[in-house]
């Protein structure tokens, strides 16, 4: 189980506004499951709105068109090595989280599930928009309520400290970025 | 002028996948401007697409509407403080990249201008979307042709060394995130 408050949602964009690689969790009926998604970004602040490319083939798909809801889930460095199975392994072959050992809470507002060891929560609303998911795999969704550990965000603002709670960003096989040092000009 | 070569189409999404902050330069018959963009994403691979969100009120939408053409520029720490100013002030006051002695280098497949001091570049066509133009301000676009800095970029990865010469997260106000250190899983 993981610290979270809620975060404003006029401050929500802010969660993400730095590129962090996210983990998309969903649920429909009886089956839920969880990927790995790097392709997701804001699209509006208030109300928050946010994009995120899922990718036809996968199970996530299937339950986030069935339910219309899904949680962006933005995961610590600590469980960097829990994205990349969540990213190369495929829900349809057996219950992931099961199998990764990923723990979770209820969501407030969606059926998706927060997943635990994540620094951030977006619970969001598909709105559907029926050519961009066919022809780009694109989702666009409404933020209906955000979370985050207040040890690392408050006041609409990220602050690291520990080497393994801070963000992280996605490259390609398992070769990550930790979110770096912060600075202003 | 920058360091320059380029980069193979399909790997060019992996200069945008760990999510920097990005420079969105335009032009349009005479008129040329430069805008910070933190709101842009791959959205496929091979052939490669982005999306980016490009609010009405500027100056840049009016001239990717007109050309249908973009520049992606990567920026680096360097140059930070001129991505706060080109997300700051608006190309209708005057010609942006004069007022903050931005130099370009011509692009090889686009009108719109390479910004010098950057790190990457995806030369990108627009895919015409009015509804997602219209409801929300996303552009869908190919990327046509992409470059790279070799010190930084090479064979699809980025390794950064210096401290200045690394990409950059954009969180909010004059505050940003450098790329940290990359990591294996």
């Amino acid at each position: 189980m993981s610290q979270r408050t809620a975060v404003d949602l006029n401050k929500a964009y802010l969660l993400l506004n730095h590129g962090p690689v996210t983990l998309v969790s969903s649920a429909a009926g009886e089956r839920r499951n969880v990927m790995a998604a790097s392709w997701a970004m804001p699209l509006d602040f208030d109300p928050p709105k946010v994009a995120v490319v899922i990718d036809r083939s996968t199970l996530t798909r299937e339950l986030v068109e069935a339910s219309g809801e899904f949680v962006l889930n933005i995961p610590s460095l600590r469980i960097a090595e829990t994205v990349l199975q969540a990213g190369s392994v495929s829900g349809r072959e057996g219950d992931k989280l099961a199998a990764l050992e990923i723990t979770t809470s209820p969501a407030s507002a969606v059926g998706a599930p927060l997943v635990d060891g994540c620094l951030g929560w977006l619970e969001c609303r598909v709105i559907p928009e029926p050519e961009n998911q066919r022809k780009y795999d694109l989702f666009v969704a409404e933020v209906v309520t955000a979370w985050a550990d207040p040890a690392v965000f408050s006041n609409g603002r990220w602050s690291f400290q520990d080497g393994e709670k801070r963000t992280i960003h996605y490259r390609a096989g398992g070769h990550f970025f930790a979110t770096g040092d912060g600075f202003e000009v």
